[in-house]
């Protein structure tokens, strides 16, 4: 096979990650090892917009400690974007790639994403404009097909696990006078594999959450209630997993559709604010919720090590799977081993992979349908790398009561 | 001085920190070295609630590996309370303490757990029963007065920096076509230390915070609006590090004064989603925000290795200063240097601490009223410890445009 020559452009899109930059530094210090190929490494300006707008940037003009340190620098450096490309789009796309001789095209993020660099594939192809289009992937929700995960899970993952058991200790130290329920809202509006992590270094019954709720599952209130009650009784404080996505059974948010519906209010919060108000109203305990939002996907501090490796690995493989010849295809994970954990990758064909989602299978999650099974953490476990020992309890023995009950 | 012998008791109350088990930690490991004077060494379950029920624990029976792994476990292991003390709860703590010949009385907590062990002093004093009371410090809101800072402070400040710088990156990625003003609620209803720490470690005009509101000075709507536009005009993007204690100019908490005059719209969340809402209609400019609620204070996996040292320090000098006789006073901080840091104790009379907070003074908030000053940070900035390295961004050195401008 003749070498292609000519300009390697990379871009990002969709919702940034901890390590997302891992991938563009992977793409970016592969290919300036092979100068023979690649005229010039070019990065677009927030993804496919910047394609679009020829907002492009020499990427050879940066420092090489800067390209570095992008290891260590959550987000996306270069800018990401949100955009369903319609034909026009398109064709101005072919129009940009051609005038700069971009033969190499590689493409980070998600579902959505792929969709973009499948779409932008095959317009190469059938206009005989010879290009190398591959994805790279990347999300926190870990909802790709084809892929044992995503990168960008991992990181997600570790920070919902960690935080989640800590909130449980937090809790359960003030639950006697203070708020004994607290509710997680966590992201993933339509797959539940980053609150199913929350329950990852989980030792015990009282170690946090003791229940979980996923899109993947019909949401009712009334159960919920249930479920939070029975846990109450039993241990006298709850600690909650909950996707910001979960559906009412026809299928509809629940924050739209309660927050008109059950009580009248205008719902301004998200879902775990609205479960906070209904645990207050209906069984009488003082609940609250956290809303980490954005700081899941961002915070590189608690970045899994496994991960920050993986997201730098896709962006290595995505070119030199690129200079081997091909295109149309997504960087994919593939699991070799469980314990010792260890991955290598492979690839998965666009078309497979654009507009698919991978939701949690029913059998990941427990028959109740409020807790995810061992199966499930058996899977996402190696994925945030290793977790800080678990914490012990006091045995609290009494010392015995010396005077009568005190009754004020 | 004769030694007073007798038994020792130590509990902690109001919110948890991720270093509050340390305190505890400090107080045990310290009297257990002094079997000469305790004949034993007690913890209350839950705070003050523990001593009115008689629910106290032979702190001697826990095996040393647990108390030691009190260091690495966050929140109050003991359990913790919210109680204001009356006079009949008073006279019960005597009993108690006498029944048991408790005679070392150490109470871990803020404001309100410091009036707690100013009554207990004063009302042992007064009936002549022998007994030494010494308050250890606790809180995460920075406000107790009398001491250079508090345990707990600096864990949930270096959390509350780290998220809020990458919240900022994650934010500036997408802010083109996504999301572009995200409003971090951050916990002290009613002093603006830890609100203020979200600047920590911001080294240029785009990095997060771009504007930070306190609970010390007056709120209005529409000033925030005009700073927010003002800074997204210049950026393109803003975070906003936001105490969820904002008071409007008569006082009254935002939250509640706005979600029924501004809007009509029952508030469920908290005044960051409110805003959201707010900047949402009025300047027609996509926001979100993130509640990180008592993850702030609980995740200990970023504790400040500062804080932590500190947080068992203060528990072991109320050890030590309750062997020296002293009784009705506070454990403080006392800051010996800046740069490098370094910090010693003293002690503050608990009469002065107990129903004081120290607020944010005015001269460590700008001029606009819209963010901390220099000075607030040289002094919040040694309680984090080393932050990790600030990150660059890309020169993003344009390539040049070869078409014509695409205006779809």
């Amino acid at each position: 096979m003749a070498t292609l020559r000519g300009k390697l452009l990379v871009a990002q899109s969709g919702g940034p990650t901890a390590v997302f930059n891992n991938s563009a530094c992977g793409v970016i210090q592969e290919a300036l090892k092979h100068e023979d190929v690649f005229d010039e490494i070019y990065g677009a300006a927030n993804g496919i917009m910047g394609v679009l707008h020829e907002h492009i940037i020499d990427m050879r003009k940066e420092s090489p400690q800067t390209i570095a340190a992008m290891r260590r620098t959550p987000a996306s450096s270069l800018g990401t974007c949100r955009r369903k490309l319609d034909e026009r789009d398109l064709e101005r796309i072919l129009d940009v790639c051609q005038a700069h001789n971009i033969r190499y095209f590689l493409y980070n993020g998600g579902n959505d994403s792929m969709d973009t660099a499948h779409k932008v594939h095959n317009m190469a192809t059938e206009s005989g404009y010879e290009m190398r289009v591959l994805g790279i992937p990347k999300t926190v929700d870990n909802d790709l097909v084809e892929t044992d995960h995503c990168p960008g899970f991992g990181s997600a993952a570790r920070l919902v696990a960690l935080a989640t058991r800590d909130v449980g200790r937090d809790t359960e130290s003030g639950a006697l006078t203070t708020t004994p329920i607290n509710i997680m809202e966590i992201m993933g509006r339509d797959a539940g594999w980053l609150t199913g992590a929350a329950a990852i270094g989980r030792q015990d019954e009282r170690d946090a959450p003791h229940l979980i709720y996923l899109p993947e599952l019909p949401f009712t209130i009334d159960r919920f209630l249930e479920d939070v009650q029975k846990v109450y009784d039993r241990l006298g404080f709850v600690v909650i997993a909950l996707s910001e996505g979960i559906r009412d059974p026809k299928g509809n948010l629940l924050m739209k559709s309660s927050s008109v519906d059950a009580f009248g209010h205008t719902q301004l919060g998200g879902v775990g604010s609205f479960l906070v108000q209904v645990v207050m109203e209906k069984l009488g305990i003082k609940a609250r919720s956290n809303i980490a939002g954005t700081i899941q996907r961002s915070l590189i501090a608690l970045a899994s090590p496994v991960d920050r490796e993986e997201a730098y690995l896709v962006g290595q493989m995505g070119v030199k799977y690129a200079l081997e010849g091909n295109s149309g295809s997504m960087v994919s994970l593939v699991r070799e081993s469980d314990d010792p954990y260890s991955c290598t990758t492979g690839l998965a064909s666009l078309e497979k992979v654009a507009n698919f989602a991978k939701e949690v299978p029913r059998e990941l999650i427990n028959e109740e349908g409020n807790f995810v099974t061992e199966a499930f953490l058996k899977y996402v476990t190696p994925l945030v790398g290793e977790m800080p020992p678990s914490y012990p309890r006091f045995e609290k023995q009494s010392v015995g009561q010396l005077l009568d009950p005190y009754q004020h």
